[in-house]
């Protein structure tokens, strides 16, 4: 699965060698879950800003831990009920004989974070069992390189922002040195990525290529608060990625210069009911020789990851419900 | 030192009953100390998410931590040696009697961050003391409520940025319920608060009267990093402050959505080489009702924090040394 430095940029998360990535996507729920699998263990960390977090292996980010890389990242829906899906993708992570090695077995390393969904109008009657573990593994089994889906896919599939419909999304840059940062975000805000009630984008300004729309931004700015509503249910949650030679402790910048993406992007973020978390990796392809290298691979973490918010929701699609939240290409058709 | 509620609001941070700000500037040493005090302990936390930050006594502002209230809060130049800022004005509120009570004596809460700028060409040969305890209580003995001079002055004496003369800037805001919200934030950035080479603000769509020249948004954006140079010293630091009820953990969230402030004004912001530090505080003088009230509070805190910064950078004033670094009126007259 190991993609050539060589090959075109795609704007996706797999324009960084070695990344692969794979949704399970069900509509009728309305949730999904997403896989980032890497070809081999890549320095990693992850910072948690929002006030309402659900995770699972995420203590050890900490640049404070010993564990210092990680096999996968997992992105899911179904709330604490979707941490569920890293034991399918720990299952299939384990088949290839994948995982940290202690003594004589390996432990497969897969920090996830969970978006809240349960109340987007899917059908969450499912028993004692969740499907997220079985949607883990089936994500996993879908992780390739190369091009992947966009919007209301994988972890994105129920996704909700203050304004129209969430998604997950993804984007890439190239750093003056030739380092490649890229992103890979679900949108799923109490606020909105979106200027006042129309349809320009807060990340606008960082928009390569018409991504989401060529829109630029308004003349005027209306900068009143939109939330979600009443159930105030949220979280975006996503990952950096470079091919950079980073520590851990940078990786953790990493991610901490993500969230300021996701500040540009989404107004407001980090609310006391957003569990906005995001993950910084590392897969150290190309060194970093000296600090200025360092601060250009950390402010395209921010812009890539307002890029890659802004994009989630432009692909969205709205779900098959009556009470389904409009997408942004259903809200502002032509 | 107390302001009525129906003050006409100065969009300062003394637009907050109860917060008194004093100066102490010394154009020579090219650095200052401002003090932020309360007229009684009020609610406080804080949050550090650069990777170079200077503190004293900011551990306790956890809020797991036990300590609920300050005094005061100390914002001040001089880097690590700056910290002896906050000793003063504790001798100040000795004085006064004022401080947490512990048996049978009173320990004044004072919190406070700092700034690097020991090399912006002011003359720093103050031998074995530095200036900065005498500046901390001078800065204690000058804070008043209401009106309070902005830019060059204070904490903002000597700060710098990527692109203009960094200062210290203000701004409030009222929520649709009626809570005051209010920042003051002095922009020591390694990144810049301007848009590309020319005289925007990133904070320009939350501008308000034109508070910071009222130029709007360019019509292109050039996102590429603007940096301070190779001494790589900086750090944004500030207070937000709101009238309104909130418990400590709420505090802390106020920090962090000022810290999106600061997102959204600096590009990048929360560098390795930045120490961005932002205090929380709220005076409780008014309910907060339902969880929107709350919401719509954090949101002004984004808001207000990233107009305190392009304000601080807008009102700054160059600084009499040959090197100094040029301020925004004197780069873009007229």
């Amino acid at each position: 699965m190991r993609v050539s430095t060589a090959t075109p940029l795609q704007n996706l998360l797999t324009d960084i060698a070695g990344v692969a990535v794979g949704h399970a996507t069900d509509l009728a729920l309305g949730s999904g879950v997403t896989a980032v699998v890497f070809d081999r263990p890549v320095i990693a960390s992850g910072s948690v800003l929002g006030g309402a977090p659900g995770g699972r292996d995420t203590a050890l980010l900490d640049p404070s831990m010993t564990v210092e890389t990680v096999d996968a990242f997992v992105l899911s829906g179904g709330s604490a009920f979707g941490l569920d899906a890293a034991g399918g993708v720990q299952a299939g992570l384990r088949g290839i004989g994948r995982g940290l090695s202690v003594g004589t077995t390996r432990v497969p390393i897969v920090p996830q974070a969970i978006l809240m969904d349960l109340l987007n109008g899917g059908n969450k009657d499912w028993g004692r069992h969740s499907p997220y573990r079985d949607m883990g593994l089936q994500a996993f089994e879908a992780a390739r390189s190369g091009n992947f889906a966009l919007g209301s896919v994988g972890a994105g599939t129920g996704a909700t922002t203050g304004t129209v419909k969430g998604g997950l999304g993804s984007a890439s840059a190239v750093t003056r040195a030739g380092h490649r940062v890229a992103a890979l975000v679900v949108a799923n805000a109490l606020g909105s990525a979106l200027i006042g009630d129309g349809p320009h984008f807060w990340a606008a300004p960082f928009e390569q290529d018409r991504e989401f729309g060529g829109l630029g931004m308004p003349t005027c700015f209306d900068t009143g608060m939109r939330l979600k509503g009443v159930n105030m249910t949220a979280t975006t949650i996503g990952i950096v990625v470079t091919d950079a030679a980073l520590t851990k402790t940078q990786a953790h910048r990493l991610s901490l210069l993500a969230h300021d993406g996701l500040a540009r992007a989404v107004l407001p973020a980090h609310l006391p009911f957003d569990g906005d978390t995001m993950f910084g990796a590392a897969t150290a392809e190309k060194p970093v020789r000296d600090p200025t290298e360092l601060m250009e691979i950390l402010h395209m973490a921010t812009l890539v990851s307002a890029r890659a918010i802004a994009r989630g929701v432009y692909e969205a699609t709205t779900l098959p419900f009556e009470s389904a939240q409009a997408a942004w290409r259903d809200r502002f058709p032509g």
